[in-house]
């Protein structure tokens, strides 16, 4: 019987996720029941939030058992299908096993049309994290033309989406990222307004003010901690303030604590809100469109940055916290040849 | 010459306001000017935002400076106009000097009504607290019928018409307080489900979980720090928090720190707004005339602590930071013969 291998959470991190968290093992490739379909993987994402499924901690997803495959966004050639609306030779797209073959319900699978770009846009920017960055700064930010918009984790997946919307959309942009190169990428690439390094930054709260020299009436969160403290006392009056993440903060393993923020809301009239892209379900086709036309244009560009081969995708989540990755982090799996 | 006295302020707190800060003068009586009046305070308020103006600090409102009178909400009667709109006699509100005369131009000052109630509720719950808690509740608490709904200093001028309010609409109401007469008032005259005595509770959260069975759907909050802290993890998902005061800040001479509150509004997908009630000048009268509809119908109850005496009119500001009074906090300074 074919094989396949799949990695499973081995025990649940304390702090910072290590090797050890993880176990690759190899088992029978799973047959499709009714309405089911085999899925080859070829491209599985690595996200920040699945730092908060290896916590047994109850949060708006489920938490992943130990022992058990850990899931994840994939994209797939169905190899066998029981359903009437997938065929052999489909690419396909879901949240399926981190594994080299997954079965899956035909109901969880989206179709990915290979005529639209590269396959694995559909875990980046033409996925969740591009969806994510679309609602998030157009329904939750809500920035006006000539606004100043800040970004923290702008060389990331979801922040170089919302830059660049925001950009388009006539605002200033501002992003923060980890390294000279990303810098450089956001503000000569991107067009960025400016870009803060943070790790090489001595003053943040200054670096903010240079950037913002009419305050921040938007800031899209992806982070966090310090680098979320040093934007505050810079929001303007009506300012709104999104939060997608706050990864600063997943690995604590006591409850962080920083400076109290709530009270510049009184005086700013400001509005902070959290999200999920989840929420969005309904309207991912037209956040989806929007962004496939800015890319025919060359206003919208994203990276991807791509391990090869399954047994690295432990290397691949944990460089995430690192801040190694530009773009879309991606492993790859297996070859599409379509 | 007739003489006045005036309450200025003397030099700025460092922490905790204390009687030193403020200086008893007297003065010549002032002449009202063309278009001016002058008004005789019979009421002056004491509210926790003028802890914030006696900052040397950037806010939502001008700092005082140092060696002048200072602000305050006054009801006063007209002794003297040179404005069509004002006769000797008229019972007038505004923000006038903390003194016992002072000069105002017309425009500054609204009318009260001596038939529509005490007028020392143009101060309180036909005032500026009774409006904060109107619009801050029902614009950006919007609470449903059935939600749950916490407001922190219940007791006081803001929070026991902000907790009537939900009560009236449906919601179950749950107050925190800091005395056991409070507590008392809150569940046994005006209605609340619950209330809690933080000064007397060991463990606050064990406190809302028990008040709070469903979780907090929405949170108004007048305190922040350890309260908040409390609420915060209870809250439901898209819980909206109405940021009106937090004056358990507003004495602090080093930036307050707490646990950090963001990753939680992801998860629950929770929207935090600061206010300030003058930006609903312009609905000012579709608030009173509910509030005092509610208010004959003894749909909506209040107290007033009263301080007789101008000269004591530090004592009862200072008084607001140890939680002294239940309902709203005044200064009787003359004497009302209308």
């Amino acid at each position: 019987m074919a094989e396949t291998r799949q990695w499973r959470l081995e025990s649940r991190p304390v702090g910072e996720p290590t090797h050890e968290n993880f176990e690759l093992v190899t088992v029978d490739r799973p047959d499709p029941g009714p309405n089911e379909v085999l899925v080859e993987t070829l491209y599985q994402s690595v996200d920040p939030y699945m730092r908060g499924r290896m916590r047994d901690a109850e949060s708006y997803a489920e938490p992943w058992d130990v022992g058990d495959p850990m899931k994840a966004g994939v994209v797939g050639e169905v190899l066998e299908s029981n359903a009437d609306a997938f065929e052999a030779g489909d690419v396909v797209t879901g949240e399926l096993n981190w594994a080299e073959h997954a079965v899956a319900d035909a109901g969880e699978l989206r179709r990915v049309n290979p005529d639209h770009g590269p396959i694995s846009t559909a875990l980046g920017v033409l996925g969740m994290p591009g969806v994510t960055a679309y609602w998030g700064l157009n329904d939750v930010g809500n920035p006006k033309p000539g606004d100043t918009v800040v970004v923290s984790a702008a060389a990331g997946a979801v922040g170089s989406v919302v830059g660049q919307l925001a950009r388009l959309g006539g605002a200033r942009v501002v992003g923060t990222a980890g390294s000279e190169e990303k810098i450089d990428w956001l503000t000569d690439d991107l067009g960025f307004d400016a870009a803060i390094n943070y790790k090489e930054t001595d003053d943040l709260s200054a670096a903010i003010d240079d950037a913002c020299p009419d305050g921040v009436d938007v800031y899209f969160d992806n982070v966090g901690g310090p680098i979320t403290d040093a934007v505050w006392p810079r929001l303007n009056v009506d300012a709104r303030i999104a939060i997608c993440g706050q990864i600063a903060l997943y690995n604590a393993t006591e409850v962080p604590t920083g400076p109290r923020k709530l009270a510049k809301l009184i005086e700013s009239r400001a509005k902070v809100e959290g999200f999920l892209v989840s929420d969005y379900e309904h309207r991912w086709g037209e956040a989806l469109e929007r962004l496939s036309t800015f890319i025919r244009n060359d206003d919208l560009r994203y990276r991807e940055n791509i391990v090869d081969g399954f047994e690295n995708a432990p290397d691949a989540f944990l460089g995430l916290f690192e801040g190694e990755n530009a773009g879309k982090q991606l492993v790859k799996v297996g070859e599409y040849d379509g």
